[in-house]
């Protein structure tokens, strides 16, 4: 059995893990970054970390075939050159690829964090065997990933997939990204829970779940609340908005939604469900699947190495 | 030289154009059709029509190598069915490629007449060199083409493209599709008309352009009309805050507006080309380029006769 390293490298861990060709996780591992730390430090955590894991894992490294990497930003996949990450400082125009390749001496694949989840729920998780598909992640940002004939599209300048900054109220509040009324601006984590607040406020008298977060608001829907069930009826309604539009534009053959928001399970889905066939045509609107995620929190591992199989192997898997 | 014979199928005229292997067209006419009128005789108006035309152009007919037919309505590209058309009744599941197949014993090939002109363009047009792109057409509808990698990208059940039913006013206005607040409930031609003269109303004493229209608005711009000059900005905003999320999600590097409406010029394009500005992201708003589409009166005839080039020679054109 061959084996394909992902990292995973986010604002406050690095994750490694060890992928099998069928895309199982056999080993992973997470190590603590400070903000600033310098990047010889990261590659050096990076060595320290696959060589302990190589070792408790049992994998010979010649089985070890290619890295890949997903990073929380904008990144030319061709060359793997980082342009910016989101939340960590200093990384601008590093040319990464290169620079994990001079560490490890394999091939090195470097890609944004939410096309690579695209395309592990592509090849192992719940977008398997549909052609068009667009893969959202609902947190503290809403992102996408999106998949033309079963291959990543990234779009002209490796952007596409910025479905959290589709307008869904035209003269809405002031977003992050310049213009207004932004999706991400109404259904983003922090958004929710001030929606959430707001709601309650309305309802004096129904206890507030505290701390309140997307993950209480969903305990508190599980019993009985129904605030908090009002609360992911309206996200799924504004959701459902901008998907239907998305299912008329580029007609997919599935929807696959992900991140912690997801976990908000029947009480989005269901209401989401619904939502997308009034808000679609009839014809796109009856062939598109929604379905929930399945990666979970290895997502962005078993999608890392899943870049380095599909860019490592094109005869077997087209990315 | 080759030559392809593009068939515009449009609810009150039949089309039919010689076209080149440079997308040249050399030869056109134009036939009136009744609405209703017996599909037979519609193959024979087209029988006729293209001898007479390639004997007027003096084309051996073997040096034509194949059809192509742009139908206003829902068509399986792979087999050539006609699902529904929507101004022609009587047309619903007729395997139109087969039947004209029948008549000239040549390869015939069937789309949608936004995705013709879509391929016209790219090949032809305004899209020349481009990768990804949208082509809007602007008319009593907004329909749209879409170009992924060069390619025709039709969907999972053909039907992407549909610009026009995303959705710009999350509560507005009843559209035909059944959802509600679409683009073309906003800026289709009616209600385009609808709207000026609601601002016509409201600054009496400016003399309201007869017959009121797209082109006599354009027409009243020129002169000076400040509130024609209005009714195009605004059209240009609810443009721009759609294209802009579209460029968001879907990054291209071209796109192409064309259709009646188009003919507003600087009027349309001027504002547009701005708020596509400032209702998209910096990397990927600075990429797209925003150009008027170049065939014209001809963009469905030249489109046709493109689809047919295409699949027939599909080692040159990749459609």
């Amino acid at each position: 059995m061959n084996y394909f390293l992902g990292i995973d490298m986010g604002g406050t861990n690095l994750r490694f893990g060890l992928v099998d060709e069928e895309g199982k996780l056999k080993w992973s591992s997470r190590f603590p970054t400070e903000a600033g730390s310098p990047k010889e430090e990261i590659f050096g955590v990076m060595k320290k970390g696959i060589d302990q894991g190589l070792q408790e894992a049992k994998v010979k490294s010649y089985r070890v075939k290619a890295i890949g990497v997903g990073v929380p930003g904008c990144v030319d996949f061709k060359t793997g050159l980082i342009y910016t990450l989101v939340n960590i400082p200093g990384w601008e125009n590093t040319p990464l690829a290169s620079k994990i390749k001079e560490v490890f001496n394999l091939p090195v694949f470097v890609d944004n964090d939410v096309n690579v989840m695209a395309l592990g729920e592509l090849f192992f998780g719940a977008a398997r065997g549909a052609r068009n598909v667009i893969c959202i992640t609902l947190g503290t940002g809403v992102g996408g990933g999106v998949i033309v004939e079963g291959n990543l599209y990234r779009g002209s300048s490796m952007t596409a997939g910025e479905v959290g900054h589709i307008v869904l109220e035209k003269d809405g509040a002031q977003c992050n990204c310049g213009n207004r009324g932004c999706l991400e601006r109404y259904i983003g984590n922090r958004y929710l829970v001030e929606r959430a607040l707001a709601l309650y406020a309305e309802n004096a008298g129904v206890k507030i779940p505290e701390p309140l977060s997307p993950e209480s608001l969903t305990q508190a829907a599980r019993n009985g609340d129904q605030v908090a069930k009002a609360v992911w009826k309206e996200m799924a309604n504004y959701l459902g908005i901008v998907l239907g539009g998305l299912v008329n534009f580029f007609n997919p053959d599935r929807i696959v939604i992900g991140g912690g928001v997801a976990e908000a399970g029947e009480f989005l889905f269901g209401p989401l469900e619904k939502g997308l066939k009034e808000r679609s045509m009839k014809i796109p609107g009856n062939l598109v699947q929604l379905k929930k995620a399945e990666l979970g929190v290895n997502a962005g591992l078993i999608g890392a190495a899943t870049l380095a199989m599909g860019s490592k192997n094109s005869l077997k898997f087209k990315v």
